[in-house]
């Protein structure tokens, strides 16, 4: 018995589930679980389901393909550790959460590399034997600078994430263009609030009485890519800004290590500049 | 173009969701939306579709019944406004929050009248243009004064629920048999905590750091029905039982109209003591 | 025994908790609760005590001033109930909230009228038997429309709040400055996100998967005032910006009213664009 | 200049803000927070100052001795790291946010050992280089495993705190009271809400909405300590015991985690069998 997920979304029409499902129920597939959506103000409509059968991906894949129109997205995956590279900064909190969870086995994930522009948490990477690539920014102007860290992630054949765990530099239009749809950030704001430098500072600033985290997408306007999740935590007027960071840590990883199980699960579509999610 | 309803549960079997779509394929149905869930522990399916189509509702619940086995559990509903019996003592703050709803034409429900043990909230009540019955319990014994309260409510036929809006008595077996599965109740604590009387005062006592609020079925077993929602709030050490109770009444209110609103939109199957909600 | 809320804000200095300590024990006050918090930052001390004790309010805020620099700002009230307007357009949520806990004697406050630019909340609040003032706005130029309302609020002589309960009209300068610091708004949206108009629609095309309500002091600029109360609710893909807008009420009611109470009991300190709420 | 953490509970009396403040003020200390609770039902006091100035401790804890009746429970702690054991069974969650915290250097505690009733957290423990006992309770009753331990912990001398971060077995009062007052636990549940085994398969049986963790000192009661602090999350009909288990991980992490940093900042009162935290 194999399983697979299969996403698809598309110009809504009637008949889509009933075509899919006489194709599961004629190939004896088990549906585990399965998700609709039909987005009727743009007309979109988007499936996930989850099955179970004696059959081969490719085979499924044509099946599939055979009863949808040519303008139908199929995503067909077969559950399985996707390969995933972490940037970093200064700060663990993030990457830490994320080590302790692939320690233990909970990860869906191969974490092939951590790059950082520091070499502050080569010590805590290397714990876990996990290739540490620091490639410093010092002296470098920001294209130069992200030229050797494209080259560095050149080495990596099959990246399918790559997750900003508190990386505090701005990617350029050109690194996004190379790993499109594939990288998601974790800003410490609730965006859209406080886009940019130093959020918590511009958040005691204002007096905001919650602060949040926001996981995301990466597209080429600074933290505007599509919102995979957010939380936040109340805050009271005796909270100094580094307070505030402090209190935002526990937030921040959360709210990443939550986006990036969804994004391994395959429970996510992007659409326009939003996600639908299952 | 009608709209209907469409709940089905029963023994999890493969095919059912083609057998479905296929109908509402060929009866040139929209979906507009849909939902499955499958108990595997229970080995239970569940599925609430809502479509659009030119079909009168006894033709579509024949075709329905002609696809689905005998032992499935279907549950065809046109929307529609709702009749609703609220039951209250002396606290205002839920049936407050459902008369202003109400007013505002926001609850998909006829409120056809209030019946309470005290003659409080008449005066509320009354600016509403809704009928209040005081059945005093002063005096009478826990069964006689429910007989009472079964009299008044067997004047209105067609009760579709009944909601316990802070009704601070017991009902017996008789009652609740009387209206099996129609009757919900707020819980002014987090069950399973704090079964039974005073729960704040219990909280308190306890030292716990949330408080909250339960919405479920009632059954025979007092706060012991399937849950449909729950909501807490933080609470600190220099709240007394009292402020608890005050910051409670939020919780309770909030907690008990989101209850309702599912339940008028025909959102929740009830399996065993559980609940699923789409 | 009368009881007193003090409320004191200046410089930071040595020695303050010790002055006020020493004479709330030479008058023989009890202190009911205490709480003081320095802003290191700013250098700013503030403390606001409740206490009881055999003496006028006369002579105790002599008492207090003898003690005190020059460049204190002192806030001695007794409790009692503070006449508010309540100014309103459609919709009638946060109204109605505010109007059970009126009549369920939970508020601190006499609602000495509800102003609207619409007369469509008129047989709700008369209800209540609250003076109701509809002063539309149509066919006339903001000016104008606002000279009438303040003229409408120049009769009552001791208003001391304006409780913009979903008043979805701009206020100018000089309304802000006639009643400055007494004007408490509820933004739908959990400021500084989604500023201005229709924020429901700006968080739906956002994408966002919380959404909040900020309730403010109001000053000149538009939903920039001293944050009094912020809350939060999860919404989903399947959130229509008309669904986020219902679910919104629910938390634009509570945070308003919860606002409305620290306020009522005197527990708010402004300072520069933020607050101090014990 | 030297910071010092004061903490003062006694029976409620008047003056007792007064003498404390004249002798800071007379000492020429800096106040840098100040925080009081009466507990009016229990007619009690509570009082945490944080301090600064030229005096040394002894000479400090003098002072406010002699101005304190000898009923009065005085603690007075110079800042710094505290010594904590951790006691871990199988699950590596919390140990690990707090490992990697320790690591950051954002912990105010030395972790001198982790016990274990398994080898299985070895290889995670001595990656940060902390000493990690086994002591397997296989092949022996309670009290001689409890023995072991005990044993095991004996050379360690000043063991200021033990974290029981998922430490699966049951302590008896003999290890409870060589510890008294200084072990913390995390529950994973929202206590009291099923207390004992396995509290995901009882909520999900249960059916609720939210589940969450609750973090507590240890008396001689299983999870019937004094409460420090608790955290919740939303659950739905599709999570399974076992993806609520998943999902309370981070709860559960939160919730220790928050609470050992109260602990460790000394800012939890004790009384009865609840906390009072500032």
């Amino acid at each position: 018995m194999k399983q697979f997920r299969i996403l698809i979304d598309c110009t809504d029409k009637k008949g889509l589930v009933y075509k899919i499902s006489k194709l599961f129920f004629e190939l004896e597939l088990n549906i585990l679980s399965n998700h609709e959506f039909v987005d009727s103000e743009n007309d979109k409509f988007f499936m996930r389901s989850v099955v179970e059968g004696n059959i081969e991906e490719d085979i499924l894949r044509k099946k599939l393909e055979n009863i949808l129109d040519s303008n139908v997205n199929l995503n067909l995956v077969a559950p399985g550790k996707k390969n995933i590279v972490l940037m970093v900064t200064k700060e663990s909190h993030c990457l830490g959460d994320i080590l302790i969870a692939y320690e233990a086995g909970e990860l869906e994930a191969n974490i092939i590399a951590v790059v950082s522009n520091y070499d502050l948490l080569q010590p805590l990477v290397e714990k876990f034997n996990i290739p540490y690539f620091c490639v410093s920014h010092l002296d470098l102007d920001r294209d130069t600078h992200e030229t050797k860290v494209l080259e560095c992630l050149s080495q990596f054949k099959d990246i399918d994430y790559i997750v900003l765990a508190k990386y505090m530099r701005i990617l350029t239009p050109n690194f996004v263009k190379a790993y499109a749809t594939k990288i998601i950030n974790i800003h410490h704001s609730f965006l859209p609030s406080f886009i940019g430098a130093n959020p918590y500072k511009q958040a005691h600033e204002r007096g905001v009485k919650i602060i949040g985290a926001t996981a995301h997408f990466v597209t080429n306007d600074l933290d505007e890519g599509p919102i995979i999740s957010q939380d936040v935590i109340n805050v009271k007027h005796d909270h100094s800004w580094q307070d505030m960071r402090g209190a935002g840590r526990d937030v921040e990883k959360i709210t990443l290590s939550r986006a990036l199980k969804l994004v391994l699960e395959d429970r996510i579509f992007v659409h326009k500049n939003k996600t639908v999610i299952f």
